[in-house]
């Protein structure tokens, strides 16, 4: 591998600069106004591939934002790999709480990045984490070390559910054909701790309709009289949970893994300061169900956020409205055996019976996915250990993670395949968030440990 | 009078013609970006004052928007009537919801007003019922038939809480000694049965803001174990009222006025029908304190709305953010004897008491005003009676409405006098909503009315 790691070396200005240009295109899935940099986007690692030396290069049109696809398959005998990673970022609102602008990166020296970090929407999610897979595997071409076939398929819309990712798996299955899924999207537990994500949290995403009179209405002539669909819509969200901080939707936890005692000793033993935790969000008290550590609140337990809430007069000074109508984007973290539509069904049912005679509701389910978990007893994650266990030089821990990514129950269930969670971002990456950002030591780490994976993969799988 | 309705009659049009050029100026005052109209309007006031022959007309400047004054005082031993008015306006949003522009104003027939009606912000609240004063005025100083002294002052505030009439009050008392204020910023239960309010509603308004993190964060991350900022001030929101609808805060009924109820019999004959009231905001069921009926909950009852709410991700789409913070503004509407600044201070005690350790909590008072109630037995009121009984032929209703004018309030305890409330709006105009219009039926009817108030007043207190 020296002649390789010689190679990124000699090219790591020329990869940051590309991954640059790429992260200067607003590819934001969620907001129609950027469609054309979504394609623009695609285009982009389509032209990538092609010079990387990839064959069957195309970009593959969808109900939505396409799909680019590219292998280079060249021993049926050995293994193949299939890469997935996404191109589109999130919305970067609110663009004010940005140091610099989102679609202009910049690197900045952090606290967690002393070697420093990429500033921009997508640098981390996904974008560079996505990108290390093209560059390591341009390395590998040029330095005619690559060890196994690979495919690639980089879609448009995870950050809005990857709605049309299922049509194109259940039509391309002989395309997608493989032996492992390869997937940069997660995160490692600091950069002197390598770690690898072996749960998902999945989701159900909706968004809820409070709707009153029909009009707005002066507070003053109705007030009292006429149901307020903001108050009325705080009284139903606030009945979501009950006094433990637990969903009181019927049926809720019916599904819920039953994590075992001897499992969460296991977990509990991942280092985590619940005081480091506080200080860095600069919170006073963490909050969440009854009966659970902050670590399995966030990952092994369902959840009930609201991302986001508006109704009435929202400008600058004082309006005295009582508004038609409030609204809500509600999203529920799932653990393993539960589905997110029958919690989407569950949500609808539970909150259409709740609301008052006064008003009516509407839940529109948005998206979701389901929880997945990975094995350790695979050669897939032996050859991932092995890989960060040579790059980082420490055995990487494995941690289930919150966040969902949810292809990796689409490709268990439609390709029969597992997935390989092998990322390399920080919780305190901001990603999702207004300055995300993405380590430069973690961008060049991840370009160094894949083709590692695919060596010791391939090894593994003779 | 008949010279003088001849008059008025004859400049029909002149008038409604200038009334359209004062809506088309968007005076509003809460939002900044309308400085420059908010004087515009001031300019255009003092010019007709001019015009119509006031004497001393000028424009008073404030710490905030302009004053305009004008009189004409003719003999000191006659009753001097001090007419009130204000000049700017509500804000528009949302302005997709307007069938026509905000501030191209447009006349059109509804149910309630077979002879049209003007669809502007302001057409009613209040430039088109402060227009009527200055016209009325004109046609009587060109009729020679001013039967008393006459003072104006028209402020550009009174949608922001009037926060600087009151030191220009106490700096002009002299400038503004009179026997009776006169004020049309309130309405009539029909255009066949005259009303004149007699009780008004205080108010409170606060504006509220949860922090619980020190950034957004990723809701799949980090939900489940942090405080949701959104959640928890819908927690917050909902607590602020129990299951019979009484508001929650220590000490908030302990000033209010106990109506008895031989009074609460007599509200109770006013003509209501609950049905059409439903019907017409197309709601199912009312919604209020238990224990009231629906008039008295919009009326002698104290409330308390959410007239804004936002936090996290609103635009269009999913985004699974866990925002730092979240917002509302609150008001509450007050009843004789609730003081403004009180009820703002044991909102915020209240407010903060609540909050979890997980978050910190921000209330920041609005403005207020008092609540007030005009007596039946003095000759302000039976004048106004007589004008409406001639002009509408048929005596009017006194009703208490649930809307908050702060000035009256401020009038008694600054200059002693009390105040006619001599509206001719309808509960229907849409004030503060998209599509407020006016009557042209009420513009007119006001214009005619007024002068009579002028001739019954002077008349029971020669």
């Amino acid at each position: 591998m020296d002649q390789l790691n010689q190679h990124i070396s000699k090219n790591k200005e020329q990869y940051l600069s590309e991954l640059f240009n790429l992260l200067r295109i607003p590819s934001v899935s969620a907001d129609p106004a950027y469609k054309k940099d979504v394609v623009k986007t695609a285009e982009f690692i389509r032209d990538k591939f092609i010079r990387a030396g990839a064959e069957n290069v195309k970009i593959c049109e969808t109900a939505g934002h396409p799909i680019v696809y590219a292998d280079k398959l060249f021993d049926a005998s050995l293994p193949t790999i299939l890469v997935y990673g996404h191109y589109d970022v999130q919305p970067a609102e609110p663009f004010e709480l940005w140091d610099t602008a989102p679609f202009e990166p910049e690197i900045r020296i952090t606290e967690k990045h002393p070697e420093g970090a990429i500033f921009a929407r997508g640098a981390c999610d996904d974008k560079g984490q996505m990108y290390m897979h093209l560059k390591a595997f341009e390395a590998m071409m040029e330095t005619d070390s690559l060890p196994c076939n690979v495919k690639f398929i980089i879609e448009g819309e995870e950050e809005v559910g990857s709605k049309h990712l299922e049509a194109f798996v259940q039509g391309n299955k002989a395309l997608l054909e493989a032996d492992i899924i390869l997937v940069s999207d997660t995160g490692i537990i600091a950069n002197h701790t390598p770690s690898i994500t072996v749960g998902l949290r999945g989701m159900s995403y909706v968004e809820v309709k409070v709707t009153g009179p029909n009009r707005d209405l002066h507070s003053g002539l109705y007030g009292g009289a006429v149901a307020n669909p903001i108050n009325i819509l705080c009284d139903m969200i606030a009945s979501l949970h009950d006094c433990d901080n637990r969903i009181t939707i019927d049926g809720f936890y019916n599904d819920v893994e039953d994590v075992s005692d001897a499992d969460r000793k296991e977990m509990a033993k991942a280092p985590f300061s619940e005081a480091v935790y506080r200080s860095d969000l600069e919170i006073k008290a963490t909050h969440g169900e009854r009966g659970f550590s902050t670590t399995e609140r966030a990952t092994i337990r369902p959840t009930l956020d609201v991302n986001g809430i508006w109704g009435g007069y929202i400008g600058k000074g004082a309006k005295t409205v009582l508004p038609s109508a409030a609204y809500a984007k509600i999203s529920m973290r799932l653990v393993p055996n539960q589905t997110s539509e029958k919690i989407a069904s569950l949500f609808q049912k539970h909150f259409e019976s709740i609301a008052p005679e006064s008003v009516v509701v509407e839940v529109k389910p948005h998206h979701g996915g389901e929880a997945a978990i990975v094995p350790t007893n695979f050669t897939g994650f032996q050859a991932a250990s092995m890989a960060m266990e040579k790059s980082f030089g420490k055995k990487p821990i494995p941690v289930r993670s919150g966040g969902s990514i949810p292809i990796v129950a689409l490709f268990e269930k439609e390709l029969g395949l597992k997935t390989i969670l092998l990322g390399f971002g920080l919780d305190s990456d901001l990603i999702h968030s207004p300055n995300e950002h993405y380590g430069v030591f973690n961008f060049f780490k991840g370009i160094e440990t894949i083709p590692l994976f695919y060596k010791y993969y391939t090894e593994l799988n003779k």
